[in-house]
């Protein structure tokens, strides 16, 4: 396995270096032939890399910035703001080939800007799309996309999120095509919006995308689809929504058995493999939705993620490094086009 | 406390008379008060009114119907069909004065075509919106709406949903103004579509709606709000995707008691809070969508629902005519627009 190289914008997040820098460390633990470039304020991430005696990591280089994107700032504004910033920094060690991703866990809005100006949609994109996988009722994943990046699209564009979805599901399949379904409020050909028929028939027609129908909000999570599409506010307020619903749970189960020290050693014998299964439908698990459609790889975390959870946004960025993804979306694009011309 | 007439079609719902005729037997225990006309085909229904001993209710009248809406309806389809059909028959009682309210399980499309056209939109309306409670986390209630009625909308149909939602939720509030919420998928005031930005313009500078802002899908079962408004493809998405996470973990939770029956018994004796909590998150206890606008209460309940989750939407209907939603809504809605002219 050759070297791979990771660039974090250390400031970004609810608690940026308090986070982002014990989830460098760790990453640094899982991955151990991975580089990390911390961009941020010297200082801050240094006194917490002395804090985890690990101030002199030989695989981790910090590059100060003097300045960090704001989570209240417009994207135009980040646009004009971000030179010397950590994120932009960050986003230009990929463009410039000092790095093979960037992770952030910075302003959703900034982040899209900056990356579409910093490193360009591949050949044939109209817009990235934000994508996340979500676990399945059978314990396989579902990948799903737009979810926020754009907050209103044209079929066309929903087309592309399907074939680029398609092309990042089927690295972690064998045997069979992605199957791709579309987000609707109702099974039948008759149900929803001009938007989701007019995709619907194009996808159908389609011999790149292995298209399925439709699924309901309700089936998200019952495996029916590899890659389920739709627009960027639908899928950010069901993915949200999930979580919500998730964290309702998860936190009645801990209530359940946190007031009584007895109960929840019982509750431990009685529900491992809950716990387990808890633990499996909790988001953080999942945290590290993609920017697909440029040329580079850029993985957004949550502003909120803690330490594990930014791990796993960095893990998500290894491996869409190993797996070349932005090479492989512009080969099924090129293909896609040029079957449409011809 | 005076006599109250439902009209509920018979034949809507994946299992019509095998849920539809027990939930109404049960909903007459719940409402001494309660009379029902059970609208659909005379021998299904006797079958089982006789096998539940009750197929001399006094306070139950069979009305025959020689058909119904299939599933696959589509709505200009259904109302070339409708006459003489189950669902219509129940709304025309409605429109006829001979029942208060009309509960179907049946195609939510058709039933909104049929009730727009049988009872008409209240004055000013523009288009009914589909609205149902959502537990919160505090124990309270959340309203949201548009949950399909809608695919699309625009802002001036949200603002009225807005209004239609507030006086529903204020019936069951005292001391304050239900709080009004949008959907979005960002707190801030630049995120979001055109459609929510031009929304929230109007709802801030209305003295009607105690407009709060936005909240996210993470932010529904907080609390924050007691109205959510969204269009009905952003409201399905979520209430479904809600439905499909709470399964998923009410499942995963059955699953893991009821391997073992040992398990089950202590589980059952030291948790029994956690169960009544986890029940209470059930989507078949907030069964019963209602149709807001028309002039005259049309309940919808889920085509899934079993018999307690059928009670509960008779329920839902009873509870609306004891409050004469209606005539509350054509109230403010008159109260709104007058200011706005003048």
């Amino acid at each position: 396995m050759t070297g791979l190289t990771v660039a974090l914008d250390a400031m970004g997040g609810d608690f940026g270096p308090q986070v982002t820098v014990p989830a460098a460390v760790q990453a640094l633990l899982q991955y151990p032939s991975l580089n990390l470039l911390l961009f941020g304020d010297q200082s801050a991430i240094t006194t917490q890399l002395s804090s985890l005696n690990s101030t002199h990591h030989p695989r981790l280089t910090v590059v100060h910035c003097d300045h960090a994107i704001a989570d209240h700032t417009r994207p135009s504004q980040a646009l004009r703001q971000s030179q010397g910033s950590s994120m932009r920094r960050a986003l230009d060690a990929v463009a410039e080939g000092d790095a093979d991703a960037c992770v952030s866990a910075g302003n959703t809005g900034a982040l899209m800007a900056l990356a579409r100006y910093t490193l360009k949609q591949l050949p044939g994109v109209e817009r990235p799309a934000l994508v996340s996988a979500i676990p399945s009722r059978n314990g396989g994943k579902t990948w799903l996309l737009d979810l926020g990046a754009n907050v209103s699209c044209d079929a066309d564009t929903l087309f592309q999120f399907a074939v680029m979805g398609s092309v990042l599901a089927e690295q972690e399949m064998t045997g069979r095509p992605p199957r791709v379904a579309l987000l609707n409020i109702g099974s039948e050909e008759i149900k929803g919006n001009d938007l989701v028929k007019r995709c619907a028939s194009m996808l159908s027609r389609s011999p790149d995308v292995h298209y399925i129908g439709y699924v309901e909000g309700n089936e998200l999570y019952d495996g029916k689809a590899d890659v389920v599409v739709c627009d960027g506010f639908v899928g950010n307020v069901s993915l949200k929504t999930s979580e919500g619903v998730a964290n309702l749970f998860i936190e009645s189960f801990k209530q359940a058995v946190s007031q009584h020290p007895i109960k929840r050693l019982i509750a431990k014998w009685l529900f491992s493999d809950l716990f387990r299964q808890i633990q499996s439908l909790n988001p953080d698990q999942y945290n590290g939705a993609s920017l697909l459609g440029l040329r580079g790889i850029v993985v957004k975390s949550h502003g909120s993620a803690d330490i594990a959870a930014l791990t796993n946004a960095i893990g998500e960025a290894v491996h869409e490094i190993k797996r070349k993804i932005p090479a492989k979306i512009s080969d099924r694009l090129e293909h896609v086009l040029l079957e449409r011309h011809f």
